[in-house]
């Protein structure tokens, strides 16, 4: 019923990764069977390994940003077949009957919330999932996204997976286009690729950042500028002048210059939740130019394969540092302290080595 | 070139509205003279007279909810004759040229800001305009609007200038229609003309309120129900169900459990400004449902005609208190302690009787 897995994990908030055994379910009729080959390591991953959000489950096996090989197919699977490449992101299941889930937003699942990839609750063998950082994933074809770009591109696929959903979504549900001036807060790992997307969607991109020194980084990923947040002067010269702004900044922050440089009826929508409140935003700001401030969680799992699509056509992937997975804690480490271009991704061969 | 008006002013932030004269334009070739017949009393009207906000100039004329009859028109105009009921709301002139003001939405002018049919910059004069507490107005044609309502509803039309314009732009712009669930907060001059003109737009209409006893008034004025925004059992009853919020109340208030209310993708409008902040609206109520917050300032011109026409073919005025100019004070006094339902509206025939 079940089989043996590898990986890493934390046994309480105040311990490193460590490797760790677990089991994986025995595919069901409609499950597919993933060798992982990579997994990205994203901030929420260091959050929940830590503790530093509440409800985290022990042992944590983090990861949500997988691309692997399909091994083996449960007899009712259709989709995949033993070989391709797959891709896991952060969901692994819905209740599939609500309307979020009905209308394809499986992330809103509005009865029992979607089931994360990791401290999830398990729905087949109780207890709780476990995640990327590891040889092997068991998931529901439904949950299973197709990986077109090729073998060189699959480490940089895997933080598509989350970081890309993230940014690609809100981007399309608020339908950024050509002739659209688009603002992108923070250059980290969601913000590079949300100038990335925004770019490839023919909007002109640029970023909001508190560092001049981004500045380069920001037009070699296709902004046109780079707005330096506390310069009030440079500030007040594109106020009012933004369709949309897309805010990955997860700390607490001054939201109403941001929202003083939309434009009538822009929208900033934000896709970080900060541990403490950002200060409170202007309503005047938002009345008198019929502004709003919207949030955005993920993506629907048919718009993560969209997303996918849309990436290799335009030859997109995330700019990545690839690591061992024994080198984790450090990587999280530099993580803390911003110390990543812009995404650390395991290969997930290194699993072996150290074993 | 000019002729002399009468009304009521402050002359200054801690003195009572008082009789006064001042100098009205004589027709300009495209202006419209209108001899004002019922004036409105908005909150900020209140607000301005008493120097509530800043920048008020004195002395001050309030009244921006005016209807009236055609007493002479400039030779350019076309539009309206000597003896048509036509209406003034909030604004007197804009730009014209920027891009709000080419699409009909001079409420939020780019350059110049609307002029203010009172406490603005007067075009043609220098110093300021002054409002509706007056005997006569004059105003640019392309800023007066046609009164389709009979006569006996021409003093409960006056509220409709200011009040019915700023909930039913919202209530038009985010497609309020048959089949969805609207919020109304707060019962008050807005918020009466709110749950009026949402419910004839075939929406079922919840009031929120802080005041059970106002119950019966809000089904009376067509809504389904009032949920008492206090009692969190209620509001848990109603969680994640309405497409859209309308938000009318200006004071400080918590906003969260109001966003909690709403379903996925919908949003909550703010049409009031608080002196003091709202506490932070939780990011994360905004991102685990893709919800909005946002904002809108009364209407267009040709939308506000549009809600005139709305308004009468719906039969719908506003419920108001009539009262003569020489109780304006009083009134005010009354305002502060939200007794009025919904709206006092000052019969100016009593100004001869006041001078």
């Amino acid at each position: 019923m079940t089989s043996t897995a590898h990986g890493y994990a934390a046994q309480a908030s105040d311990t490193p990764l460590a490797p760790f055994s677990f089991e994986r379910r025995d595919p069901l009729p409609g499950d597919v069977v993933i060798d992982i080959l990579f997994c990205g390591v994203c901030h929420s991953d260091l959050h929940t390994a830590r503790g530093e959000w509440a409800g985290t489950l022990y042992p944590c096996v983090p990861g949500h940003e997988i691309v692997g090989r399909v091994a083996a197919t449960g007899s009712a699977v259709e989709r995949f077949k033993v070989g391709d490449v797959v891709g896991v992101g952060c969901m692994v299941d819905s209740c599939g009957h609500c309307p979020s889930c009905r209308d394809g937003e499986e992330q809103y699942c509005e009865t029992t919330g979607f089931t994360g990839t990791y401290n999830g609750p398990d729905p087949v063998l109780g207890g709780h999932t476990f995640g990327g950082y590891s040889n092997r994933i068991v998931v529901r074809q439904e949950f299973v996204l197709r990986v077109g770009h090729g073998e060189k591109d699959w480490a940089g696929v895997a933080p598509l997976l989350c970081a890309g959903i993230t940014t690609y979504s809100p981007l399309k549900h608020w339908k950024v286009g050509p002739g659209q001036k688009v603002g992108i807060v923070g250059l980290g790992g969601l913000g590079h690729m949300g100038v990335k997307i925004a770019a490839a969607m023919g909007a002109d991109v640029y970023v909001f950042s508190t560092s001049p020194s981004k500045r380069d980084d920001a037009m070699r990923l296709g902004a046109k500028d780079l707005i330096v947040s506390r310069d009030a002067e440079a500030m007040a010269a594109h106020a009012g002048s933004f369709d949309f702004i897309l805010n990955t900044v997860a700390a607490s922050h001054d939201l109403d210059p941001l929202l003083a440089a939309l434009k009538r009826d822009g929208t900033m929508t934000l896709v970080g939740v900060p541990e403490h409140p950002h200060p409170s935003p202007s309503v005047g700001n938002l009345v008198f130019r019929r502004r709003a401030l919207a949030g955005s969680l993920i993506g629907g799992i048919a718009e993560t394969q969209e997303m996918l699509d849309f990436c290799q056509e335009h030859g997109l992937t995330a700019d990545i540092e690839m690591i061992d997975i024994a080198d984790i804690n450090e990587a999280y480490e530099r993580m803390v302290r911003s110390d990543v271009k812009y995404r650390f991704v395991i290969d997930m061969a290194s699993l072996n080595a150290a074993a």
